[in-house]
Protein backbone atom coordinates (compact mmCIF):
# COMPACT_ATOMS: atom_id res chain seq x y z
CA UNK A 1 0.00 0.00 0.00
CA UNK A 2 0.91 3.62 -0.68
CA UNK A 3 -0.55 5.49 2.65
CA UNK A 4 -0.55 9.35 3.08
CA UNK A 5 -0.41 10.52 6.94
CA UNK A 6 -0.66 13.74 8.82
CA UNK A 7 1.45 12.64 11.46
CA UNK A 8 1.09 15.67 13.98
CA UNK A 9 -1.54 14.25 15.95
CA UNK A 10 0.16 11.02 16.42
CA UNK A 11 3.09 9.32 18.30
CA UNK A 12 4.49 8.74 15.22
CA UNK A 13 4.94 5.24 12.86
CA UNK A 14 5.47 2.39 15.04
CA UNK A 15 2.80 0.56 17.78
CA UNK A 16 3.75 1.61 21.11
CA UNK A 17 1.89 0.89 24.45
CA UNK A 18 -0.37 4.50 25.51
CA UNK A 19 0.17 5.75 22.64
CA UNK A 20 -1.95 6.42 19.24
CA UNK A 21 0.32 5.50 15.94
CA UNK A 22 -0.31 4.91 12.38
CA UNK A 23 0.65 1.34 12.72
CA UNK A 24 -1.60 0.85 15.27
CA UNK A 25 -4.55 2.25 13.72
CA UNK A 26 -3.70 0.61 10.01
CA UNK A 27 -3.59 -2.57 11.41
CA UNK A 28 -6.58 -2.50 13.57
CA UNK A 29 -8.40 -1.22 10.49
CA UNK A 30 -6.97 -3.59 8.75
CA UNK A 31 -8.00 -6.60 11.38
CA UNK A 32 -12.09 -5.45 10.94
CA UNK A 33 -11.71 -5.47 6.69
CA UNK A 34 -9.71 -8.59 6.05
CA UNK A 35 -11.06 -10.24 9.07
CA UNK A 36 -7.44 -11.57 10.40
CA UNK A 37 -4.82 -10.01 11.83
CA UNK A 38 -1.82 -8.60 10.07
CA UNK A 39 1.21 -6.66 11.11
CA UNK A 40 2.50 -3.62 8.45
CA UNK A 41 5.78 -2.88 7.84
CA UNK A 42 6.65 0.69 6.66
CA UNK A 43 9.45 1.71 4.30
CA UNK A 44 10.78 3.17 7.78
CA UNK A 45 9.13 4.36 10.81
CA UNK A 46 8.20 8.41 11.05
CA UNK A 47 8.86 9.92 14.11
CA UNK A 48 6.44 11.38 16.35
CA UNK A 49 4.94 14.24 14.58
CA UNK A 50 5.83 13.58 11.48
CA UNK A 51 4.19 12.98 8.13
CA UNK A 52 4.34 11.09 5.27
CA UNK A 53 3.15 12.02 1.42
CA UNK A 54 3.76 8.62 -0.30
CA UNK A 55 4.57 5.87 2.75
CA UNK A 56 4.87 2.15 1.61
CA UNK A 57 3.42 0.16 3.64
CA UNK A 58 3.28 -4.20 3.10
CA UNK A 59 1.48 -6.54 5.01
CA UNK A 60 1.12 -10.40 4.07
CA UNK A 61 -2.49 -12.16 3.68
CA UNK A 62 -3.57 -15.01 2.38
CA UNK A 63 -6.46 -13.28 0.77
CA UNK A 64 -6.86 -12.03 -2.85
CA UNK A 65 -7.53 -8.38 -2.65
CA UNK A 66 -10.18 -6.79 -5.25
CA UNK A 67 -8.08 -3.39 -5.29
CA UNK A 68 -11.12 -0.57 -6.01
CA UNK A 69 -13.32 -2.72 -2.95
CA UNK A 70 -10.57 -2.82 -0.77
CA UNK A 71 -9.61 0.87 -1.06
CA UNK A 72 -13.30 1.82 -0.69
CA UNK A 73 -13.55 -0.17 2.43
CA UNK A 74 -10.43 0.49 4.10
CA UNK A 75 -10.29 4.28 3.59
CA UNK A 76 -14.11 4.36 5.32
CA UNK A 77 -12.71 3.03 8.40
CA UNK A 78 -9.45 5.14 8.94
CA UNK A 79 -9.88 8.78 9.94
CA UNK A 80 -9.29 11.55 7.80
CA UNK A 81 -5.43 12.33 8.68
CA UNK A 82 -4.39 8.61 7.69
CA UNK A 83 -5.33 7.32 4.05
CA UNK A 84 -4.45 4.29 1.66
CA UNK A 85 -3.76 5.99 -1.93
CA UNK A 86 -3.05 2.44 -3.25
CA UNK A 87 -2.81 -0.70 -3.18
CA UNK A 88 -1.14 -3.96 -5.39
CA UNK A 89 0.26 -7.33 -4.94
CA UNK A 90 3.66 -7.70 -4.86
CA UNK A 91 6.65 -9.43 -3.17
CA UNK A 92 8.67 -6.01 -3.31
CA UNK A 93 9.83 -5.75 1.41
CA UNK A 94 8.75 -2.19 2.11
CA UNK A 95 11.79 -1.34 4.43
CA UNK A 96 14.13 -3.91 2.79
CA UNK A 97 14.02 -3.38 -0.72
CA UNK A 98 13.75 0.75 -0.65
CA UNK A 99 16.48 2.22 -2.06
CA UNK A 100 16.46 5.85 -2.15
CA UNK A 101 13.99 8.24 -0.09
CA UNK A 102 13.46 11.57 -0.11
CA UNK A 103 12.42 13.79 3.08
CA UNK A 104 11.12 17.30 2.69
CA UNK A 105 11.33 20.13 5.59
CA UNK A 106 8.97 23.16 5.51
CA UNK A 107 9.72 26.47 6.48
CA UNK A 108 9.12 29.92 5.31
CA UNK A 109 11.07 33.26 5.69
CA UNK A 110 8.81 36.51 8.08
CA UNK A 111 9.55 38.41 10.43
CA UNK A 112 5.58 37.51 12.06
CA UNK A 113 4.40 34.23 12.55
CA UNK A 114 1.93 33.69 9.37
CA UNK A 115 -1.55 32.77 9.91
CA UNK A 116 -1.70 30.77 6.53
CA UNK A 117 1.70 29.04 6.63
CA UNK A 118 1.10 27.28 9.53
CA UNK A 119 2.37 23.89 8.96
CA UNK A 120 5.69 25.09 7.91
CA UNK A 121 8.37 26.60 10.43
CA UNK A 122 8.55 30.43 10.29
CA UNK A 123 12.32 31.20 9.98
CA UNK A 124 13.75 34.92 10.18
CA UNK A 125 14.36 36.83 6.76
CA UNK A 126 18.60 37.25 7.93
CA UNK A 127 19.73 33.52 7.83
CA UNK A 128 22.84 33.60 5.85
CA UNK A 129 20.53 31.14 3.13
CA UNK A 130 24.48 31.08 0.61
CA UNK A 131 26.19 29.58 3.78
CA UNK A 132 23.29 27.17 3.93
CA UNK A 133 23.55 26.29 0.86
CA UNK A 134 27.13 25.07 1.52
CA UNK A 135 26.31 23.24 4.02
CA UNK A 136 23.83 21.03 2.14
CA UNK A 137 26.52 20.22 -0.53
CA UNK A 138 28.78 19.13 2.42
CA UNK A 139 26.49 16.53 3.06
CA UNK A 140 26.56 15.22 -0.45
CA UNK A 141 28.02 11.81 -0.71
CA UNK A 142 29.01 8.30 1.23
CA UNK A 143 29.41 9.78 4.72
CA UNK A 144 29.08 8.56 8.44
CA UNK A 145 26.45 10.05 10.29
CA UNK A 146 27.05 9.22 13.70
CA UNK A 147 27.04 12.46 14.84
CA UNK A 148 23.56 13.26 13.51
CA UNK A 149 22.31 10.54 14.90
CA UNK A 150 19.98 11.14 17.94
CA UNK A 151 21.12 9.10 21.00
CA UNK A 152 18.52 5.90 21.18
CA UNK A 153 18.77 5.30 17.49
CA UNK A 154 19.74 1.35 17.11
CA UNK A 155 21.51 0.91 13.67
CA UNK A 156 24.40 -1.32 13.10
CA UNK A 157 26.26 0.91 10.69
CA UNK A 158 26.17 4.72 10.49
CA UNK A 159 27.09 4.99 7.15
CA UNK A 160 24.31 6.77 4.64
CA UNK A 161 25.07 7.69 1.28
CA UNK A 162 23.61 11.37 0.58
CA UNK A 163 22.47 11.38 -3.20
CA UNK A 164 20.95 15.17 -3.19
CA UNK A 165 20.61 17.82 -0.31
CA UNK A 166 18.92 21.01 -1.34
CA UNK A 167 17.10 24.01 -0.14
CA UNK A 168 14.97 26.15 -2.45
CA UNK A 169 13.70 29.40 -1.69
CA UNK A 170 10.20 30.01 -3.57
CA UNK A 171 8.41 33.72 -2.26
CA UNK A 172 8.19 32.84 1.18
CA UNK A 173 8.26 29.41 1.16
CA UNK A 174 11.45 27.77 2.11
CA UNK A 175 11.97 24.03 1.39
CA UNK A 176 15.27 21.40 2.29
CA UNK A 177 15.14 18.23 0.06
CA UNK A 178 17.18 15.38 1.18
CA UNK A 179 17.42 12.25 -0.95
CA UNK A 180 19.57 9.18 0.85
CA UNK A 181 19.80 5.59 1.05
CA UNK A 182 18.37 5.80 3.99
CA UNK A 183 18.31 7.85 7.78
CA UNK A 184 19.42 7.61 11.27
CA UNK A 185 17.15 8.48 14.28
CA UNK A 186 16.33 11.90 13.61
CA UNK A 187 19.16 12.70 11.15
CA UNK A 188 17.00 14.65 8.89
CA UNK A 189 15.92 17.17 12.07
CA UNK A 190 19.36 17.42 13.42
CA UNK A 191 20.86 18.14 9.80
CA UNK A 192 18.08 21.21 9.64
CA UNK A 193 18.72 22.30 13.03
CA UNK A 194 22.41 22.40 12.41
CA UNK A 195 21.56 23.59 9.10
CA UNK A 196 19.30 26.89 10.64
CA UNK A 197 22.50 27.53 13.48
CA UNK A 198 24.88 27.88 10.79
CA UNK A 199 22.83 30.61 8.60
CA UNK A 200 22.15 32.44 11.97
CA UNK A 201 26.10 32.17 12.47
CA UNK A 202 25.64 30.70 16.03
CA UNK A 203 27.69 27.78 14.71
CA UNK A 204 30.69 28.10 12.61
CA UNK A 205 31.05 26.94 8.91
CA UNK A 206 34.57 26.39 9.01
CA UNK A 207 34.69 24.67 12.38
CA UNK A 208 31.66 22.45 11.49
CA UNK A 209 33.36 21.71 7.75
CA UNK A 210 36.78 20.26 9.37
CA UNK A 211 34.59 18.24 11.83
CA UNK A 212 31.73 17.57 10.13
CA UNK A 213 31.87 13.37 9.70
CA UNK A 214 34.46 12.88 12.24
CA UNK A 215 33.75 14.55 16.15
CA UNK A 216 30.82 16.62 15.27
CA UNK A 217 27.80 15.90 17.11
CA UNK A 218 24.52 17.82 16.37
CA UNK A 219 22.68 19.65 19.20
CA UNK A 220 19.84 21.62 17.43
CA UNK A 221 16.48 19.15 16.41
CA UNK A 222 13.97 20.91 13.93
CA UNK A 223 10.45 20.24 15.26
CA UNK A 224 8.76 17.15 13.37
CA UNK A 225 5.44 18.83 12.43
CA UNK A 226 7.47 20.28 9.68
CA UNK A 227 9.00 17.72 8.08
CA UNK A 228 7.45 15.42 5.80
CA UNK A 229 8.57 11.63 4.17
CA UNK A 230 8.00 12.71 0.54
CA UNK A 231 8.80 9.42 -1.45
CA UNK A 232 10.32 6.28 -1.70
CA UNK A 233 12.45 4.62 -4.44
CA UNK A 234 12.10 1.05 -5.08
CA UNK A 235 14.24 -1.21 -7.66
CA UNK B 1 -2.54 47.31 7.14
CA UNK B 2 -1.20 44.09 4.49
CA UNK B 3 -3.57 41.48 7.30
CA UNK B 4 -3.43 37.84 6.69
CA UNK B 5 -6.24 35.85 7.76
CA UNK B 6 -7.20 32.13 8.14
CA UNK B 7 -10.36 32.80 8.17
CA UNK B 8 -12.29 29.11 8.61
CA UNK B 9 -13.09 29.96 11.90
CA UNK B 10 -15.01 32.99 11.51
CA UNK B 11 -17.99 34.76 10.21
CA UNK B 12 -16.35 36.80 7.90
CA UNK B 13 -14.81 40.02 7.55
CA UNK B 14 -17.54 41.92 8.30
CA UNK B 15 -18.80 43.16 11.82
CA UNK B 16 -21.92 41.42 13.35
CA UNK B 17 -23.93 40.47 16.24
CA UNK B 18 -23.77 37.21 17.29
CA UNK B 19 -20.62 36.31 15.47
CA UNK B 20 -16.69 36.25 15.55
CA UNK B 21 -15.67 38.17 12.64
CA UNK B 22 -12.19 39.30 11.56
CA UNK B 23 -13.29 43.45 11.42
CA UNK B 24 -14.45 42.81 14.97
CA UNK B 25 -10.92 40.90 16.70
CA UNK B 26 -8.86 43.78 14.23
CA UNK B 27 -10.80 46.76 15.62
CA UNK B 28 -10.98 45.63 19.48
CA UNK B 29 -7.24 44.74 19.94
CA UNK B 30 -6.94 48.29 17.84
CA UNK B 31 -8.72 49.69 21.13
CA UNK B 32 -6.09 47.81 23.04
CA UNK B 33 -3.53 49.41 21.42
CA UNK B 34 -4.36 52.90 20.39
CA UNK B 35 -6.35 53.53 23.38
CA UNK B 36 -9.27 54.73 20.89
CA UNK B 37 -11.84 53.55 19.27
CA UNK B 38 -11.17 52.76 15.53
CA UNK B 39 -13.11 51.70 12.35
CA UNK B 40 -11.46 49.06 10.19
CA UNK B 41 -11.93 49.31 5.91
CA UNK B 42 -10.98 46.73 4.33
CA UNK B 43 -10.25 46.62 0.05
CA UNK B 44 -13.40 44.04 0.15
CA UNK B 45 -15.59 41.96 2.55
CA UNK B 46 -14.49 38.40 2.89
CA UNK B 47 -17.41 35.55 3.50
CA UNK B 48 -17.44 33.55 6.37
CA UNK B 49 -15.22 31.05 6.05
CA UNK B 50 -12.57 32.97 3.37
CA UNK B 51 -9.37 33.57 4.11
CA UNK B 52 -7.06 35.92 2.98
CA UNK B 53 -3.13 36.19 1.89
CA UNK B 54 -2.95 40.64 2.09
CA UNK B 55 -5.99 42.07 2.60
CA UNK B 56 -5.37 45.53 3.13
CA UNK B 57 -7.30 47.34 5.58
CA UNK B 58 -6.85 50.99 6.93
CA UNK B 59 -8.30 52.79 9.70
CA UNK B 60 -7.82 56.28 10.57
CA UNK B 61 -6.52 57.62 13.65
CA UNK B 62 -4.94 60.93 15.13
CA UNK B 63 -1.82 59.20 16.15
CA UNK B 64 1.36 58.69 14.23
CA UNK B 65 2.65 54.94 14.49
CA UNK B 66 6.38 53.39 14.65
CA UNK B 67 6.03 50.91 12.40
CA UNK B 68 7.81 48.44 13.77
CA UNK B 69 6.78 48.56 17.62
CA UNK B 70 2.70 48.96 16.33
CA UNK B 71 3.48 45.15 14.64
CA UNK B 72 4.98 43.64 17.03
CA UNK B 73 2.20 44.60 19.55
CA UNK B 74 -0.90 44.42 17.50
CA UNK B 75 0.79 41.25 16.72
CA UNK B 76 1.02 40.39 19.92
CA UNK B 77 -2.28 40.75 20.33
CA UNK B 78 -3.67 39.64 18.12
CA UNK B 79 -4.87 35.42 17.73
CA UNK B 80 -2.80 33.05 15.55
CA UNK B 81 -5.52 33.15 12.95
CA UNK B 82 -4.86 37.17 12.02
CA UNK B 83 -1.82 38.65 11.87
CA UNK B 84 -0.67 41.92 10.60
CA UNK B 85 2.33 41.57 8.00
CA UNK B 86 3.29 45.35 7.47
CA UNK B 87 1.69 48.85 8.07
CA UNK B 88 2.66 52.10 6.45
CA UNK B 89 1.03 55.75 6.80
CA UNK B 90 -1.18 56.58 3.78
CA UNK B 91 -4.34 58.58 2.41
CA UNK B 92 -5.22 55.05 0.37
CA UNK B 93 -8.74 54.41 0.93
CA UNK B 94 -8.17 50.77 1.27
CA UNK B 95 -11.77 50.01 -0.04
CA UNK B 96 -12.29 53.25 -3.13
CA UNK B 97 -8.87 53.36 -4.33
CA UNK B 98 -8.28 49.33 -5.07
CA UNK B 99 -8.00 48.78 -8.82
CA UNK B 100 -7.89 44.65 -9.05
CA UNK B 101 -7.85 41.99 -6.80
CA UNK B 102 -7.08 38.50 -7.32
CA UNK B 103 -8.72 35.23 -5.34
CA UNK B 104 -7.22 31.66 -5.58
CA UNK B 105 -9.53 28.48 -5.18
CA UNK B 106 -7.47 25.68 -3.94
CA UNK B 107 -8.32 22.46 -5.64
CA UNK B 108 -6.54 19.24 -5.60
CA UNK B 109 -7.70 15.97 -7.99
CA UNK B 110 -7.94 12.61 -6.26
CA UNK B 111 -10.08 9.65 -6.13
CA UNK B 112 -9.50 9.88 -2.87
CA UNK B 113 -9.12 12.42 0.22
CA UNK B 114 -5.54 13.30 0.83
CA UNK B 115 -4.74 13.82 4.78
CA UNK B 116 -2.05 16.46 3.34
CA UNK B 117 -4.50 18.71 1.20
CA UNK B 118 -6.98 18.85 3.78
CA UNK B 119 -6.77 23.25 2.45
CA UNK B 120 -8.06 22.63 -0.57
CA UNK B 121 -11.12 20.88 -2.36
CA UNK B 122 -11.17 17.61 -3.28
CA UNK B 123 -12.34 17.31 -7.06
CA UNK B 124 -12.55 14.17 -9.76
CA UNK B 125 -9.80 12.87 -11.91
CA UNK B 126 -12.27 12.45 -14.46
CA UNK B 127 -13.04 16.50 -14.84
CA UNK B 128 -13.45 17.43 -17.93
CA UNK B 129 -10.24 19.86 -17.47
CA UNK B 130 -10.19 21.45 -21.19
CA UNK B 131 -14.24 22.59 -20.88
CA UNK B 132 -12.99 24.03 -17.46
CA UNK B 133 -10.65 26.19 -18.87
CA UNK B 134 -12.58 27.06 -22.37
CA UNK B 135 -15.20 28.48 -19.43
CA UNK B 136 -12.81 30.32 -18.04
CA UNK B 137 -11.72 32.10 -21.44
CA UNK B 138 -15.11 33.29 -21.80
CA UNK B 139 -15.34 34.80 -18.31
CA UNK B 140 -11.97 37.67 -19.44
CA UNK B 141 -13.57 41.60 -20.43
CA UNK B 142 -15.79 43.26 -18.74
CA UNK B 143 -20.10 41.71 -18.68
CA UNK B 144 -22.37 41.98 -16.20
CA UNK B 145 -22.26 39.31 -13.76
CA UNK B 146 -25.52 39.43 -12.34
CA UNK B 147 -26.20 35.71 -12.92
CA UNK B 148 -23.34 34.98 -11.09
CA UNK B 149 -24.59 37.39 -7.90
CA UNK B 150 -25.59 35.57 -4.80
CA UNK B 151 -29.03 36.84 -3.35
CA UNK B 152 -28.46 39.02 -0.76
CA UNK B 153 -25.91 41.66 -2.96
CA UNK B 154 -26.55 44.73 -2.83
CA UNK B 155 -24.62 46.35 -5.44
CA UNK B 156 -26.15 48.56 -7.89
CA UNK B 157 -23.99 48.07 -10.59
CA UNK B 158 -23.33 44.15 -11.88
CA UNK B 159 -20.78 44.68 -14.53
CA UNK B 160 -17.34 43.81 -13.81
CA UNK B 161 -13.74 43.14 -15.76
CA UNK B 162 -12.30 40.28 -15.16
CA UNK B 163 -8.88 40.65 -16.37
CA UNK B 164 -7.28 37.29 -15.88
CA UNK B 165 -9.09 33.65 -15.16
CA UNK B 166 -7.12 30.55 -15.10
CA UNK B 167 -6.62 27.08 -13.85
CA UNK B 168 -3.50 25.79 -13.34
CA UNK B 169 -2.98 21.72 -12.86
CA UNK B 170 0.74 21.23 -11.10
CA UNK B 171 0.82 17.69 -10.05
CA UNK B 172 -2.25 17.21 -7.89
CA UNK B 173 -2.75 20.47 -7.37
CA UNK B 174 -5.48 22.36 -9.19
CA UNK B 175 -5.66 26.41 -8.88
CA UNK B 176 -7.94 28.77 -10.04
CA UNK B 177 -6.95 31.86 -10.24
CA UNK B 178 -8.86 35.22 -11.22
CA UNK B 179 -8.50 39.02 -11.11
CA UNK B 180 -10.90 41.16 -11.38
CA UNK B 181 -11.71 45.29 -10.78
CA UNK B 182 -13.89 43.91 -8.28
CA UNK B 183 -16.04 40.84 -7.73
CA UNK B 184 -20.39 40.65 -6.25
CA UNK B 185 -20.95 38.40 -3.43
CA UNK B 186 -19.97 35.31 -3.83
CA UNK B 187 -19.07 35.87 -7.60
CA UNK B 188 -15.74 34.07 -7.23
CA UNK B 189 -17.70 30.83 -5.58
CA UNK B 190 -20.78 30.97 -7.73
CA UNK B 191 -18.10 30.83 -11.03
CA UNK B 192 -15.94 28.22 -9.65
CA UNK B 193 -19.08 25.97 -8.75
CA UNK B 194 -20.44 26.68 -12.09
CA UNK B 195 -16.84 25.52 -13.59
CA UNK B 196 -17.02 22.15 -11.74
CA UNK B 197 -20.48 21.40 -13.13
CA UNK B 198 -19.37 21.97 -16.73
CA UNK B 199 -16.28 19.64 -16.08
CA UNK B 200 -18.15 17.03 -14.52
CA UNK B 201 -20.70 18.14 -17.83
CA UNK B 202 -23.51 18.16 -15.45
CA UNK B 203 -23.97 21.88 -17.54
CA UNK B 204 -23.82 21.95 -21.12
CA UNK B 205 -21.09 24.09 -21.87
CA UNK B 206 -22.62 25.60 -25.13
CA UNK B 207 -25.93 26.68 -23.64
CA UNK B 208 -23.63 28.03 -20.79
CA UNK B 209 -22.05 30.09 -23.57
CA UNK B 210 -25.23 31.29 -25.07
CA UNK B 211 -26.67 32.69 -21.74
CA UNK B 212 -23.58 33.55 -20.29
CA UNK B 213 -24.26 36.85 -19.67
CA UNK B 214 -28.03 37.21 -20.12
CA UNK B 215 -30.22 34.66 -18.83
CA UNK B 216 -28.15 32.50 -17.13
CA UNK B 217 -28.33 32.18 -12.98
CA UNK B 218 -25.84 30.03 -11.02
CA UNK B 219 -26.92 27.28 -9.03
CA UNK B 220 -23.86 26.21 -7.84
CA UNK B 221 -21.40 27.64 -4.85
CA UNK B 222 -18.44 26.16 -4.12
CA UNK B 223 -17.63 26.06 -0.51
CA UNK B 224 -15.61 28.88 0.86
CA UNK B 225 -12.76 27.40 3.09
CA UNK B 226 -10.97 26.81 -0.07
CA UNK B 227 -11.25 30.26 -0.93
CA UNK B 228 -8.13 32.99 -0.54
CA UNK B 229 -7.71 36.76 -1.25
CA UNK B 230 -4.25 36.41 -3.13
CA UNK B 231 -3.45 40.16 -3.78
CA UNK B 232 -4.53 43.88 -3.96
CA UNK B 233 -3.58 46.19 -6.56
CA UNK B 234 -3.71 50.27 -6.12
CA UNK B 235 -2.52 52.56 -8.17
Amino acid sequence: MIVQYDGRTFSGWQRQENAVTIQQILEEKLKVLLKQKVDCVASGRTDAGVSAYFQPVHFECGKSIEREKFLRSINGLLPDEIKVLSVIESEIHARFSAKKKTYVYKMYVSHIDLPLYSSALRVEPDLDFKLMKKFCRLLIGKHDFLGFRASGGVNETTVRTIYSAKLVRDGVNLTFYITGDGFLYKMVRNIVGTMLEIGKHKLNFDEIKATLFKTFKAKHTAKPENLFLLSVDYN
